[in-house]
């Protein structure tokens, strides 16, 4: 061996006494307290900081904010630093192609010192963003994703069916490991319908005994409506008894309908930072997993930390990153609050409602923030609603914005009474009026990528053309 | 930790001295004597055998064969052994639904005892094949493929474009986790023309500054194709200097000089086995990985062992897989010979002249073996020969086979002389007359497949039918 290469950078047995699983982590978190969870924090952040010192890209962001070495002294000070998202970092690759300069992977005389794991977000827009991973910081992202996943009950003799993208998109290679590498699960990495065409992504699962799906919410309800197409009753003959997503505001009686009643488990996590929470066997709410990520909850207008349980942006330090790639207050521009009910499993972890809309699809209707994504718990009230919608944006010459939410309906498209309640529904939950489209049963799949993309377009913003 | 997952079954420093990489791969295999090779190889075919006692496909087929426990006393006494190949494993899938009993995964009281990584063959006729890795065994295939990549030339610095498939496709998978887990490259896994389309894998390749390319000959030769219709020229927007793939016996010339001279390396190894052989730095044949890998060239007729310099099927034995699913004589049906020309770098390793041909693909025409896979070198000889073809095998009523060649020219396709030159062509390097058939250029795609698959259709056998 000249140089190491991916097992010799780290310690599995060290990364499991840092990061427990099931009962172990469960325990650690019932009898820690909120200072000793931060004393760790504390020492974990300055670690990340005196890393991100030596690194161009933070140099020149804190710089410009005018922070010198000596002023953050711990992780009471984060506020202190500057946040940055996507944009920052594609700035850092214009500056720096191919990688930028937001890692440390050129620290030494050339690249590739190290074993570095490169991925891209699954961006469909421009560019896509590049993703950077130390084994080290693979793996912990890893065991954390595991420790979800065995928390809300995969286990040995699961069959795991994913239908996360492969090629140069990081999630299905991320959840193939985190599932190969620290459960015991058996793991087939189906893909995306382009990969495996959906057909035979159901015969597979019936001929491997799927109990588990892994993916996002609208494909894995596709997947049903093949299954019964082919014949196959999702429940008796594919006996899935678990769904692991991307769940997102979409409906998720709908989807346990779907597939025979399947219990529901929600995650969340971008590709920079790995898994942030998750939803426990309680299935209320998702515990931020404190002892890897720091999450602020910040204000999408002005940039402060919010109450608990105002809604706003989530803003991550990964705790655990303090080689390679360092990520302190990344705005991830998904908008959440924090739940102020007490844990029922007794953990003293907060706990996050999840991904409730992006504040880069935020539509400001009349002075009230509107998150498209969020509208589909409201519209499934409804019985009128057939499943699928989609929200478009425009502003008049005054610069007044309107929102119209195109709705497909189980019923006549025409049928003013309908139109009228889905109206009264929406203002009263949102406190602000919009125009109602109704629209036949598949119409607005051309509109919503259904079909192509792993998460559906919800909004169509005319306001800047 | 409940169960032990994949890292804590094996021992990466073990792996190592076992399989040593680089300088101390060469100085061993310069150095360690044939019999010295023989009594590591025998010690390790011992303990296959003992784990394959347990495992019911193994009792299944050898005991139909009259073998009994005592029978095999060493590595001497393999050819005993029945062969068995992809329809024995398919037989077993059959008969125990859905990952078949020729592996010891169920051992235990419940199925998962054990971590295990699961995947397909990429076969596109009928169910695809299971195939089955412990951990320890996975990562010495990925160690060993490394191996050979390194010893090739790929080193830290190098951004390597791999063009292999992912989903439940092993091969992509496999080639990632080499290059990711044990070298110091950087990995783009592009994955085939569906996963990311090759007008992006160019620009990918061109902004991310690929050096190595990874994959199938014929989909590596296209994207240069793509990459000039893009105005990308290779060699000098796209600086690759090494394609390391599974080149077969396609024109390697051509190749080469579609991506601007670049240095070409062939490796040979199925799902089951991984790699098996591969190119050195001298390029003069495929040396077998003996310390890992037993082979044996089996007449494709009677099965018995040919002698160096014969063709026959490729049967391998994998020393190293030992736990889950040993593989002791599988018969690849891929076609090769024994080199017996003597290592120019002074390795006591067998070497082999790489992929010639598949034996179930193999036409008898009038008494003689063809290969279709093996004619492209030979095609490739004259200078109106576009680089496509396909052979179509018949049999009239008499019982007697046909093979009619068809061929995509640079030229006329009812030009007599160019008909009868690739006509005496091969008749005088096969010694058989051959219908031919000049085809315009690109036409013969649709029956290639050139476009969809990864390796394309060399014959289409009309004698069955």
């Amino acid at each position: 061996m000249t140089s190491p290469t991916y097992f010799e950078t780290f310690d599995v047995n060290e990364l499991f006494k840092h990061f427990p699983l099931e009962q172990e982590f469960a325990e650690r978190f019932r009898t820690l307290s909120r200072d000793e969870l931060f004393a760790q924090q504390d020492v974990m952040f300055r670690r990340c900081v005196a890393r991100a010192w030596q690194i161009p890209f933070y140099q020149r962001l804190w710089g410009a904010a005018g922070i010198e070495a000596g002023d953050i002294k711990g992780l009471a000070d984060i506020t202190k630093l500057p946040v940055f998202g996507k944009h920052e970092i594609m700035a850092s690759v214009e500056l720096c192609p191919p990688l930028g300069d937001f890692h440390g992977w050129h620290d030494g005389t050339k690249a590739g010192d190290t074993s570095m794991v490169f991925h891209t977000t699954s961006g469909t827009t421009g560019r896509p963003q590049p993703l950077v991973f130390s084994p080290k910081s693979r793996e912990i992202q890893n065991l954390l994703l595991a420790r979800l996943y065995r928390w809300q009950g995969m286990a040995a003799g699961d069959v795991v069916h994913s239908v996360y993208g492969h090629g140069m998109i990081n999630g299905g290679h991320y959840v193939r490991e985190a599932v190969n590498h620290f459960t015991q699960a058996l793991f087939c990495s189906a893909g995306t319908g382009i990969e495996m065409r959906s057909v035979q992504q159901v015969s597979l699962m019936r001929d491997m005994g799927a109990t588990v799906i892994v993916g996002f919410a609208d494909y894995i309800k596709k997947l049903a409506d093949v299954a019964r197409a082919e014949g196959l009753e999702p429940g008796r003959d594919i006996k899935v008894r678990m769904i692991c997503g991307h769940l997102g505001r979409e409906s998720r009686e709908s989807l346990s309908a779907a597939w025979g009643g399947a219990q529901l488990y929600d995650w969340y996590g971008v590709g920079d930072t790995g898994a942030i929470a998750g939803q426990g066997p309680d299935q209320d709410g998702m515990y931020v997993m404190e002892d890897a990520q720091y999450l602020e909850i910040l204000g999408v207008d002005d940039g402060k930390v919010v109450a608990d349980g105002d809604v706003g942006d989530m803003v991550v330090t990964c705790l655990y990153k303090d080689d390679i790639y360092p990520i302190i207050r990344f705005n991830t521009h998904d908008v959440t609050r924090v739940l102020t009910t007490p844990s029922k499993l007794g953990l003293n972890l907060r706990r996050i409602e999840g991904f409730l809309g992006r504040s880069d699809n935020m539509v400001k209707i009349r002075g009230i923030n509107i998150f498209p994504q969020a509208m589909a718990p409201i519209l499934e009230e409804h019985g009128g609603f057939a499943g699928e919608f989609i929200c478009v944006a425009t502003r008049d010459e005054k610069g007044r914005d309107d929102l119209a939410v195109h709705i497909e309906v189980n019923g006549s498209v025409t049928d003013a009474t309908l139109s009228a309640e889905f109206s009264a529904l929406l203002r009263q939950r949102l406190g602000v009026e919009m125009t109602i489209v109704l629209a036949e049963l598949g119409s607005l799949a051309p509109l919503t990528g259904l079909e192509v993309r792993q998460k559906p377009v919800r909004l169509i913003d005319k306001r800047f053309k």
